[in-house]
């Protein structure tokens, strides 16, 4: 009855195949750069999308597409953004006509991504092979692969999935994320896809994204820059055969669960590989007065450059904690907040009613010399609660961005 | 008639002299922690504070005593912000109770101002014998270690003075800031020092420093983290002996000029000398539809870690500048912007009507290897202009930042 984790991405799910090759745009021919995800059968399909003003061409593309609430196939590239060119909508258009013409489904039904350097000249001629081989390799297993073509600066493929059951019947949902930098969702997020075979009607679907996204995805950032290509997308295509969810209810409630086991182990995910990052960074807010006050001050304190790079040093500086609080736009009293580091090594109290509690450097070290560090507020204001996520500032950041076109 | 630039900072009017001392605040002795700057009378005296809500001491006690108007010292230390300190108010009026002590001067005529780490543990004890050695230390040509002595991680001091006539008298007016890390002004500014023997009453004064803020220290950011000790005060002693200037017209205006040109070059100064940069970075917007969008736009390119990174890389990655443009909240129409470089190399011209422009990267790479790189944005929509200022983002800034409180 419960849920739990099984092997896979996004071809856990029934009637979804996958597949991820080197079509050239990336140079290095070791890395793979097109993935290609596929339904058997015409899918529910929602999406949530950046909110920059300068938007990639292949969001353009998918949201025109997605306008009828279905989809078939997702097709995206790695190492060009498709952002900032002239020919950027004849590009993401081309490449939906490409996957039309190779797999039979129609250019209207593909979601259409890419991510990688913006304002790059592109043309179609690397599409043009490697999208029909794409579409021969795809296979069930394919999971695996599209996860690594979305890759660009990150360091580890990110899927996951689970299985979950609604109204009796076993279903399934998995999902691939592509993070790394130019990462601050603000009603989006960067590139993920999710697939369920769940059957869902298109607007409780998108429903129960958009009420995901603002507690997951939008609660991370690696270095405040809101990308242009930020996108979310979920294909149901109904293939477990439970009743369609069109409506709330008991349901509803076990997909919108589902969902938010797979977005939010991918939002850790996504943190933790962060551009440059050697630590993953965990806020959580408590005694808030109003969930939009808890997520300013986890956001804020999450998003602090200084406080980034003190958790890269080791270095217990919780004023910077409370300076970052005292920003966030929050109507927080400072008088009253609690601030403790928690890891695998233990937990630390440091501040209390605004001021600094004596405590031992060395333990505090010990704790922050762990790779996932929990930094708890508790504002003493209210009840609401947030958590927000992200990762330490470091010198492999500066590095990677310094130079990332070459 | 006109206005230039004289030698000297807060000792450059008449009546004000000034010291530089180490009191035992930093541990390192070589390094001044200590300065006080005082007038022979009176002044009138105007502030703007920080915006964040947890908020150092010494701002505290330093409105309180500014509410009247008027002020004769200023009593800094570095090294720590006395800030979340229980004790941290009774430290604040202690400061200026030694001053009165020292000096005759009252004490609820002192602005009293800390800077340095924040939550420490802090003591009177060395100001007991800090500040009257200040005071016996007071010069006139004793500015220059008043600017060394609320250093904390700059690497130069910052002071500069000009020359200006108000009424057929000739006026002088000299500042000396502090900035370096946890810099991103809003309503106010890190700590500025400004010194004038112009006659001004209080409320003009306030109401020329209020004005110039929004176009001078709050379009900084060196690290997006607003300070909560952020402070610029001006004291004005009247001792040039121009009518006082009461109200609008040539004279305030004659003021007003005065003070952009000291709080401009302070500007620059604090954002070329931002923890670890190598660079002043410049944005200029043109062409926006109104100051706030112009402002927006400017400050958003400024403050990505992304942009800033990629001008420590010399890498012209003008996409960058366009999502920055992108997510800045300013409506722009992203389809009409123009992108430039610009330094003493020359002028490269990147991305026209929001796309990219075929350009020599050689060139561009000679135009970003310079210390002071402007980037030019043409929005195309307006008459309005702003300009922000901060610096490139480097392995220097995260190792300071690793592990600032050893």
């Amino acid at each position: 009855m419960g849920m739990r984790y099984i092997e896979g991405g996004v071809c856990a799910a029934a009637g979804f195949s996958a597949s991820g090759v080197h079509c050239g745009i990336r140079k290095n021919r070791t890395k793979k750069d097109l993935a290609l995800i596929v339904s058997s059968t015409r899918a529910a399909a929602a999406a949530c999308y950046t909110t920059n003003l300068v938007k990639g061409a292949p969001l353009v593309v998918t949201a025109q597409n997605l306008a009828d609430g279905h989809a078939q196939a997702v097709v995206c590239n790695s190492g060009n953004a498709n952002t900032c060119n002239a020919n950027g909508i004849e590009i993401a258009t081309g490449m939906c006509r490409l996957v039309e013409q190779a797999t039979g489904i129609a250019a209207s039904d593909v979601v259409v991504a890419s991510t990688g350097v913006i304002g790059q000249a592109m043309t179609l001629a690397p599409f043009e092979t490697g999208i029909p081989a794409a579409a021969a390799a795809l296979a069930p297993g394919g999971g695996e692969a599209a996860a690594e073509a979305i890759m660009t600066t990150d360091t580890v493929k990110k899927e996951l999935a689970v299985e979950f059951t609604v109204g009796g019947k076993v279903c399934r949902m998995g999902g691939i994320a592509k993070g790394s930098g130019m990462i601050h969702p603000n009603m989006a997020t960067m590139l993920v896809f999710i697939t369920t075979d769940a059957a869902i009607c298109p607007a409780m679907l998108q429903k129960a994204l958009s009420a995901d996204v603002p507690d997951s995805f939008n609660m991370i950032s690696i270095d405040g820059d809101t990308s242009t290509n930020d996108m979310v997308t979920v294909l149901a295509n109904g293939q477990a055969g439970n009743e369609e969810i069109t409506g709330e209810g008991a349901d509803y409630d076990a997909f919108c669960e589902a969902l938010a086991a797979v977005t939010r182990p991918l939002c850790r995910a996504i943190a933790k590989d962060g551009e440059g990052a050697t630590k993953l960074l965990e806020c959580t807010v408590t005694g808030a007065a109003d969930t939009a006050a808890a997520k300013a001050v986890a956001k804020s304190v999450i998003c602090s450059s200084l406080f980034k790079a003190a958790m890269f040093g080791a270095d217990a500086n919780w004023g910077r904690v409370l300076c970052a609080i005292g920003y966030s736009g929050a109507a927080v009293d400072v008088n009253a907040v609690d601030v403790a580091f928690e890891s695998a090594a233990g937990t630390i109290a440091v501040c209390k009613n605004g001021a600094g509690l004596g405590f031992s450097e060395e333990k505090a070290k010990e704790i922050l010399l762990e790779s996932e560090i929990r930094v708890c507020i508790a504002l003493h204001q209210g009840e609401a609660e947030a958590t927000a996520w992200g990762c330490d500032l470091t010198y492999d950041y500066v590095k990677i961005n310094g130079d990332y076109r070459t």
